[in-house]
């Protein structure tokens, strides 16, 4: 099976490279089943219902969140009515929404997703390596479920390699979001988990992290208040990870970066080749 | 002219890494200026006089530092002998060595190197933006000097970004390090600067930040004291950037990644195509 | 009854301060029941076997820890033979030792010490006010125990008011350490909890938290390697809250700081004044 | 001479405390030159002119501030025609205002205010250390000024206890402010320099640092999007220090709390007395 995994979403930049690069993505690459972290999707704060819908009509399959989810106060009842939007799961019990599910992909494959947040560098939640490890309790990678999709949200590499190893052999692809920026680093780790440190972001790369970078030049440099952040105005690119697996064991045969349009290097596999 | 910048040598598997691929480099992309950071060469934990000695010896021009410029005391003095040998240079007035000189390139050309370290998840050192400032001040691209390369040692995407920004049209490179991951961001920023958000680590990738995996595992899930970290012992790959520059006015033509051996996706550049 | 609760022991200066001010405490005060935190005694890291047994000599009932609880590895396989000794409670599942136990004090009556660890600024551990509500559901204040003594370990102030409002009329008291610093803050708040946002150290007040300032001062100011932290050599001063409860209720009626010797202000509440 | 430094101004309880209760400390102690932070003047978050000149028809002589400087936007230029206004030192070269200045108590005699902001667990700006010792080498106390009173404003009491012992014998008083919650450690340290680790805030103590608790509560524990923060509505209390200066050197021979109305335990110290 295919999987494809595309990085936090920023403003529109981030949306109009999805529109435009996705169907050429998806007749190419032919993906059974497609994530995109979607914190982001909303003017680079949040997601709201009108964009989860134009995402699952572009062929989305499920949107994952991250310490973005809650910035337009929608989601906080949306997400009880939409079962393919997720928020990290170590969130403190009581919270509204879940980070694990499964889903069914194309020919009736079973693909469970898991959305996690570390710590590292960022706000506290609950253990995210506990979080998983009882996740992954629950289900048995190539028995109840095809596939395994992990989004690790967070800051620090160390933390996020970690966690790479933690779930090698249990998931079939471990991929961080959160930073903005896509690591060079596809692998498959020697359980047989496909790992890239961070996704990217789909957004406008000529800019801070997706944003203007009046705004965050000013802060690093004058350390006074300023305007609000605003979404960057150039071409974004879509950044996104696939994976393919073996159905019988769900581990990963292979990995490759996928990177079309505005200023990041263009990266697409060719099916087949390897 | 063509500029090699390699990211953090991170111990043994590291230096082999450069041993056993810079010799291919420097023969198939003839670069005029070698620059590497050398915090992590030593078990991890700094760099030694006789480590940098053995970088020399391998055709490396200059080497950087950043937080772990001091986990080798005897740097405190080796460094005020190495003009080769440079550290962060927004510490404190009064620390040891300089973090900005200029050095000799292929036919006396001139190359001025900028060390500075972040701030955001780090130690709080001197204004990195104002360092630059000033000392970007001190020299003319194109006119005084014929190239300009910053390493910028940082963790966060968003205040490399910013950085790349603020340097953009002023220096020939802007590359960041400290991550240990390469980034796959490789581009031209629209003044006409080299940009990469990390130049990855020349080490071990199967392994937590060049780390074998055992130690950093046990303290992201049990947070009891362990023993101390030390390398990976797999093999280690070269990561890279090679930027080429219009001597005329210091400004890059092309910027494109290098990563040899190991576990990283492989990339060359190929001389004269673009 | 009279609940004590004496702040970090560090070092030396604090041990000598608890043996030469406890027993007039003792005498002058009548506590039922002492509770320290030592995660600093042994030389300001962690506790030892022998440390602990000398201050249960002194009288002391409850030994509490914190960030520093197993700088001493002996204190690995301590804790699960010595009872009366407890670690902060949100450390992971699986962590020797615990964070909550019921013990008895004079006349049978029965006080559950709590020790939790707050995040900002600190380790992420698991949610220390989710940890706390857990705990306080298995007994009932004023029924099945007598007094309840929560030892929040934690710097910063926000945090720690959080904390006391949280537990406001659950606990007897709610006391801060980690700070080192005693604040001037003992209230009793509306609920009936005695609170006091940091309990401060036993140990030497002419130092940098109890060590030596030598060290710190060079770290602030040069930022390089140096060496060890070690304790301060002056006079330390004794450090506590006295807290009367209502035996019926469990709830306070009077918090008091205690301020013994060293440089501090001294502080001795009187018995029966008020 | 004696020096009245009062804590952080929060919102409306702060400033009524002020006006309720500063009245009487004039009175009573007779101080020769008043000191307020006013960081959190304007419900919690900033000053205005207004409340700034409020502050100073009731006797104070020179407002500080901290990370809270700029919250109100008039302050950015409100600065520049306030002499009186002070913002912390270390702001990057170029943010409007100062952080140091002499000014005049009673009977012509001179007194230096630095206001210096910390960096451990907050906002990185210069170097605390290199700006005060670059302001103290142009002035001499008990030469060129009668009194130099040292506000640092930060969080770790590692930090603020270590500028304490790098003035000592320099400045006449180091005293904290940002924590909000007095310390309970006012000393002389060996070299004669009044210190005093937090001065406390000027607000109301039945609350989470000065704002009303529902709103931090639910971040702590359910760190989801809430209301924004308000400032606690219950009676303020009044924070702050007296010093008592030999005019000769400029050194302390006395510092004592002063803390009236609302929930914190009350202090007053009788002039002559000691
Ligand atoms: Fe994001
Ligand atoms: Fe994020
Ligand atoms: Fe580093
Ligand atoms: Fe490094
Ligand atoms: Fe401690
Ligand atoms: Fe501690
Ligand atoms: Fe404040
Ligand atoms: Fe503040």
């Amino acid at each position: 099976m295919r999987l494809l995994f595309c990085g936090d979403i920023v403003g529109r930049p981030g949306r109009d490279a999805l529109a435009e690069h996705l169907p050429r993505v998806r007749r190419e690459l032919e993906p059974d089943f497609i994530v995109v972290n979607g914190e982001n999707a909303a003017s680079g704060f949040g997601i709201t219902e009108k964009i989860c819908n134009s995402l699952f009509e572009m062929g989305v399959d499920v949107i994952t969140g991250g310490n973005h989810s809650w910035d337009q106060r929608e989601m906080l009842t949306h997400i009880n009515r939409e079962t393919r939007l997720l928020r990290p799961q170590n969130f403190p019990a009581g919270t509204p929404g879940r980070g694990a599910a499964v889903f069914e992909a194309t020919r009736g494959r079973k693909v469970l997703v898991l959305n996690v947040m570390a710590r590292l560098f960022m706000d506290p939640l609950d253990d995210p390596f506990a979080t998983v490890q009882r996740e992954l309790e629950r289900h048995r990678l190539g028995a109840t479920v095809h596939a395994i999709l992990l989004d690790f949200h967070g800051e620090a590499t160390s933390e996020k390699m970690a966690m790479g190893h933690f779930v090698d052999g249990k998931v079939s692809l471990c991929v961080g979001t959160h930073t903005h920026v896509p690591t060079a680093d596809a692998m498959i780790l020697p359980g047989g988990t496909a790992y890239q440190t961070d996704a990217g972001m789909c957004g406008a790369y000529d800019s801070v992290i997706g944003m203007d970078k009046a705004v965050p030049l000013a802060r690093f440099t004058r350390k006074l208040p300023t305007e609000r952040l605003s979404v960057a105005t150039g071409e974004g690119s879509l950044s996104a990870v696939l994976v393919e697996t073996d159905d019988a064991t769900g581990l990963a045969k292979r990995i490759e970066p996928v990177r079309l349009g505005g200023r990041l290097p263009e990266a697409l596999p060719v099916l087949g080749a390897a």
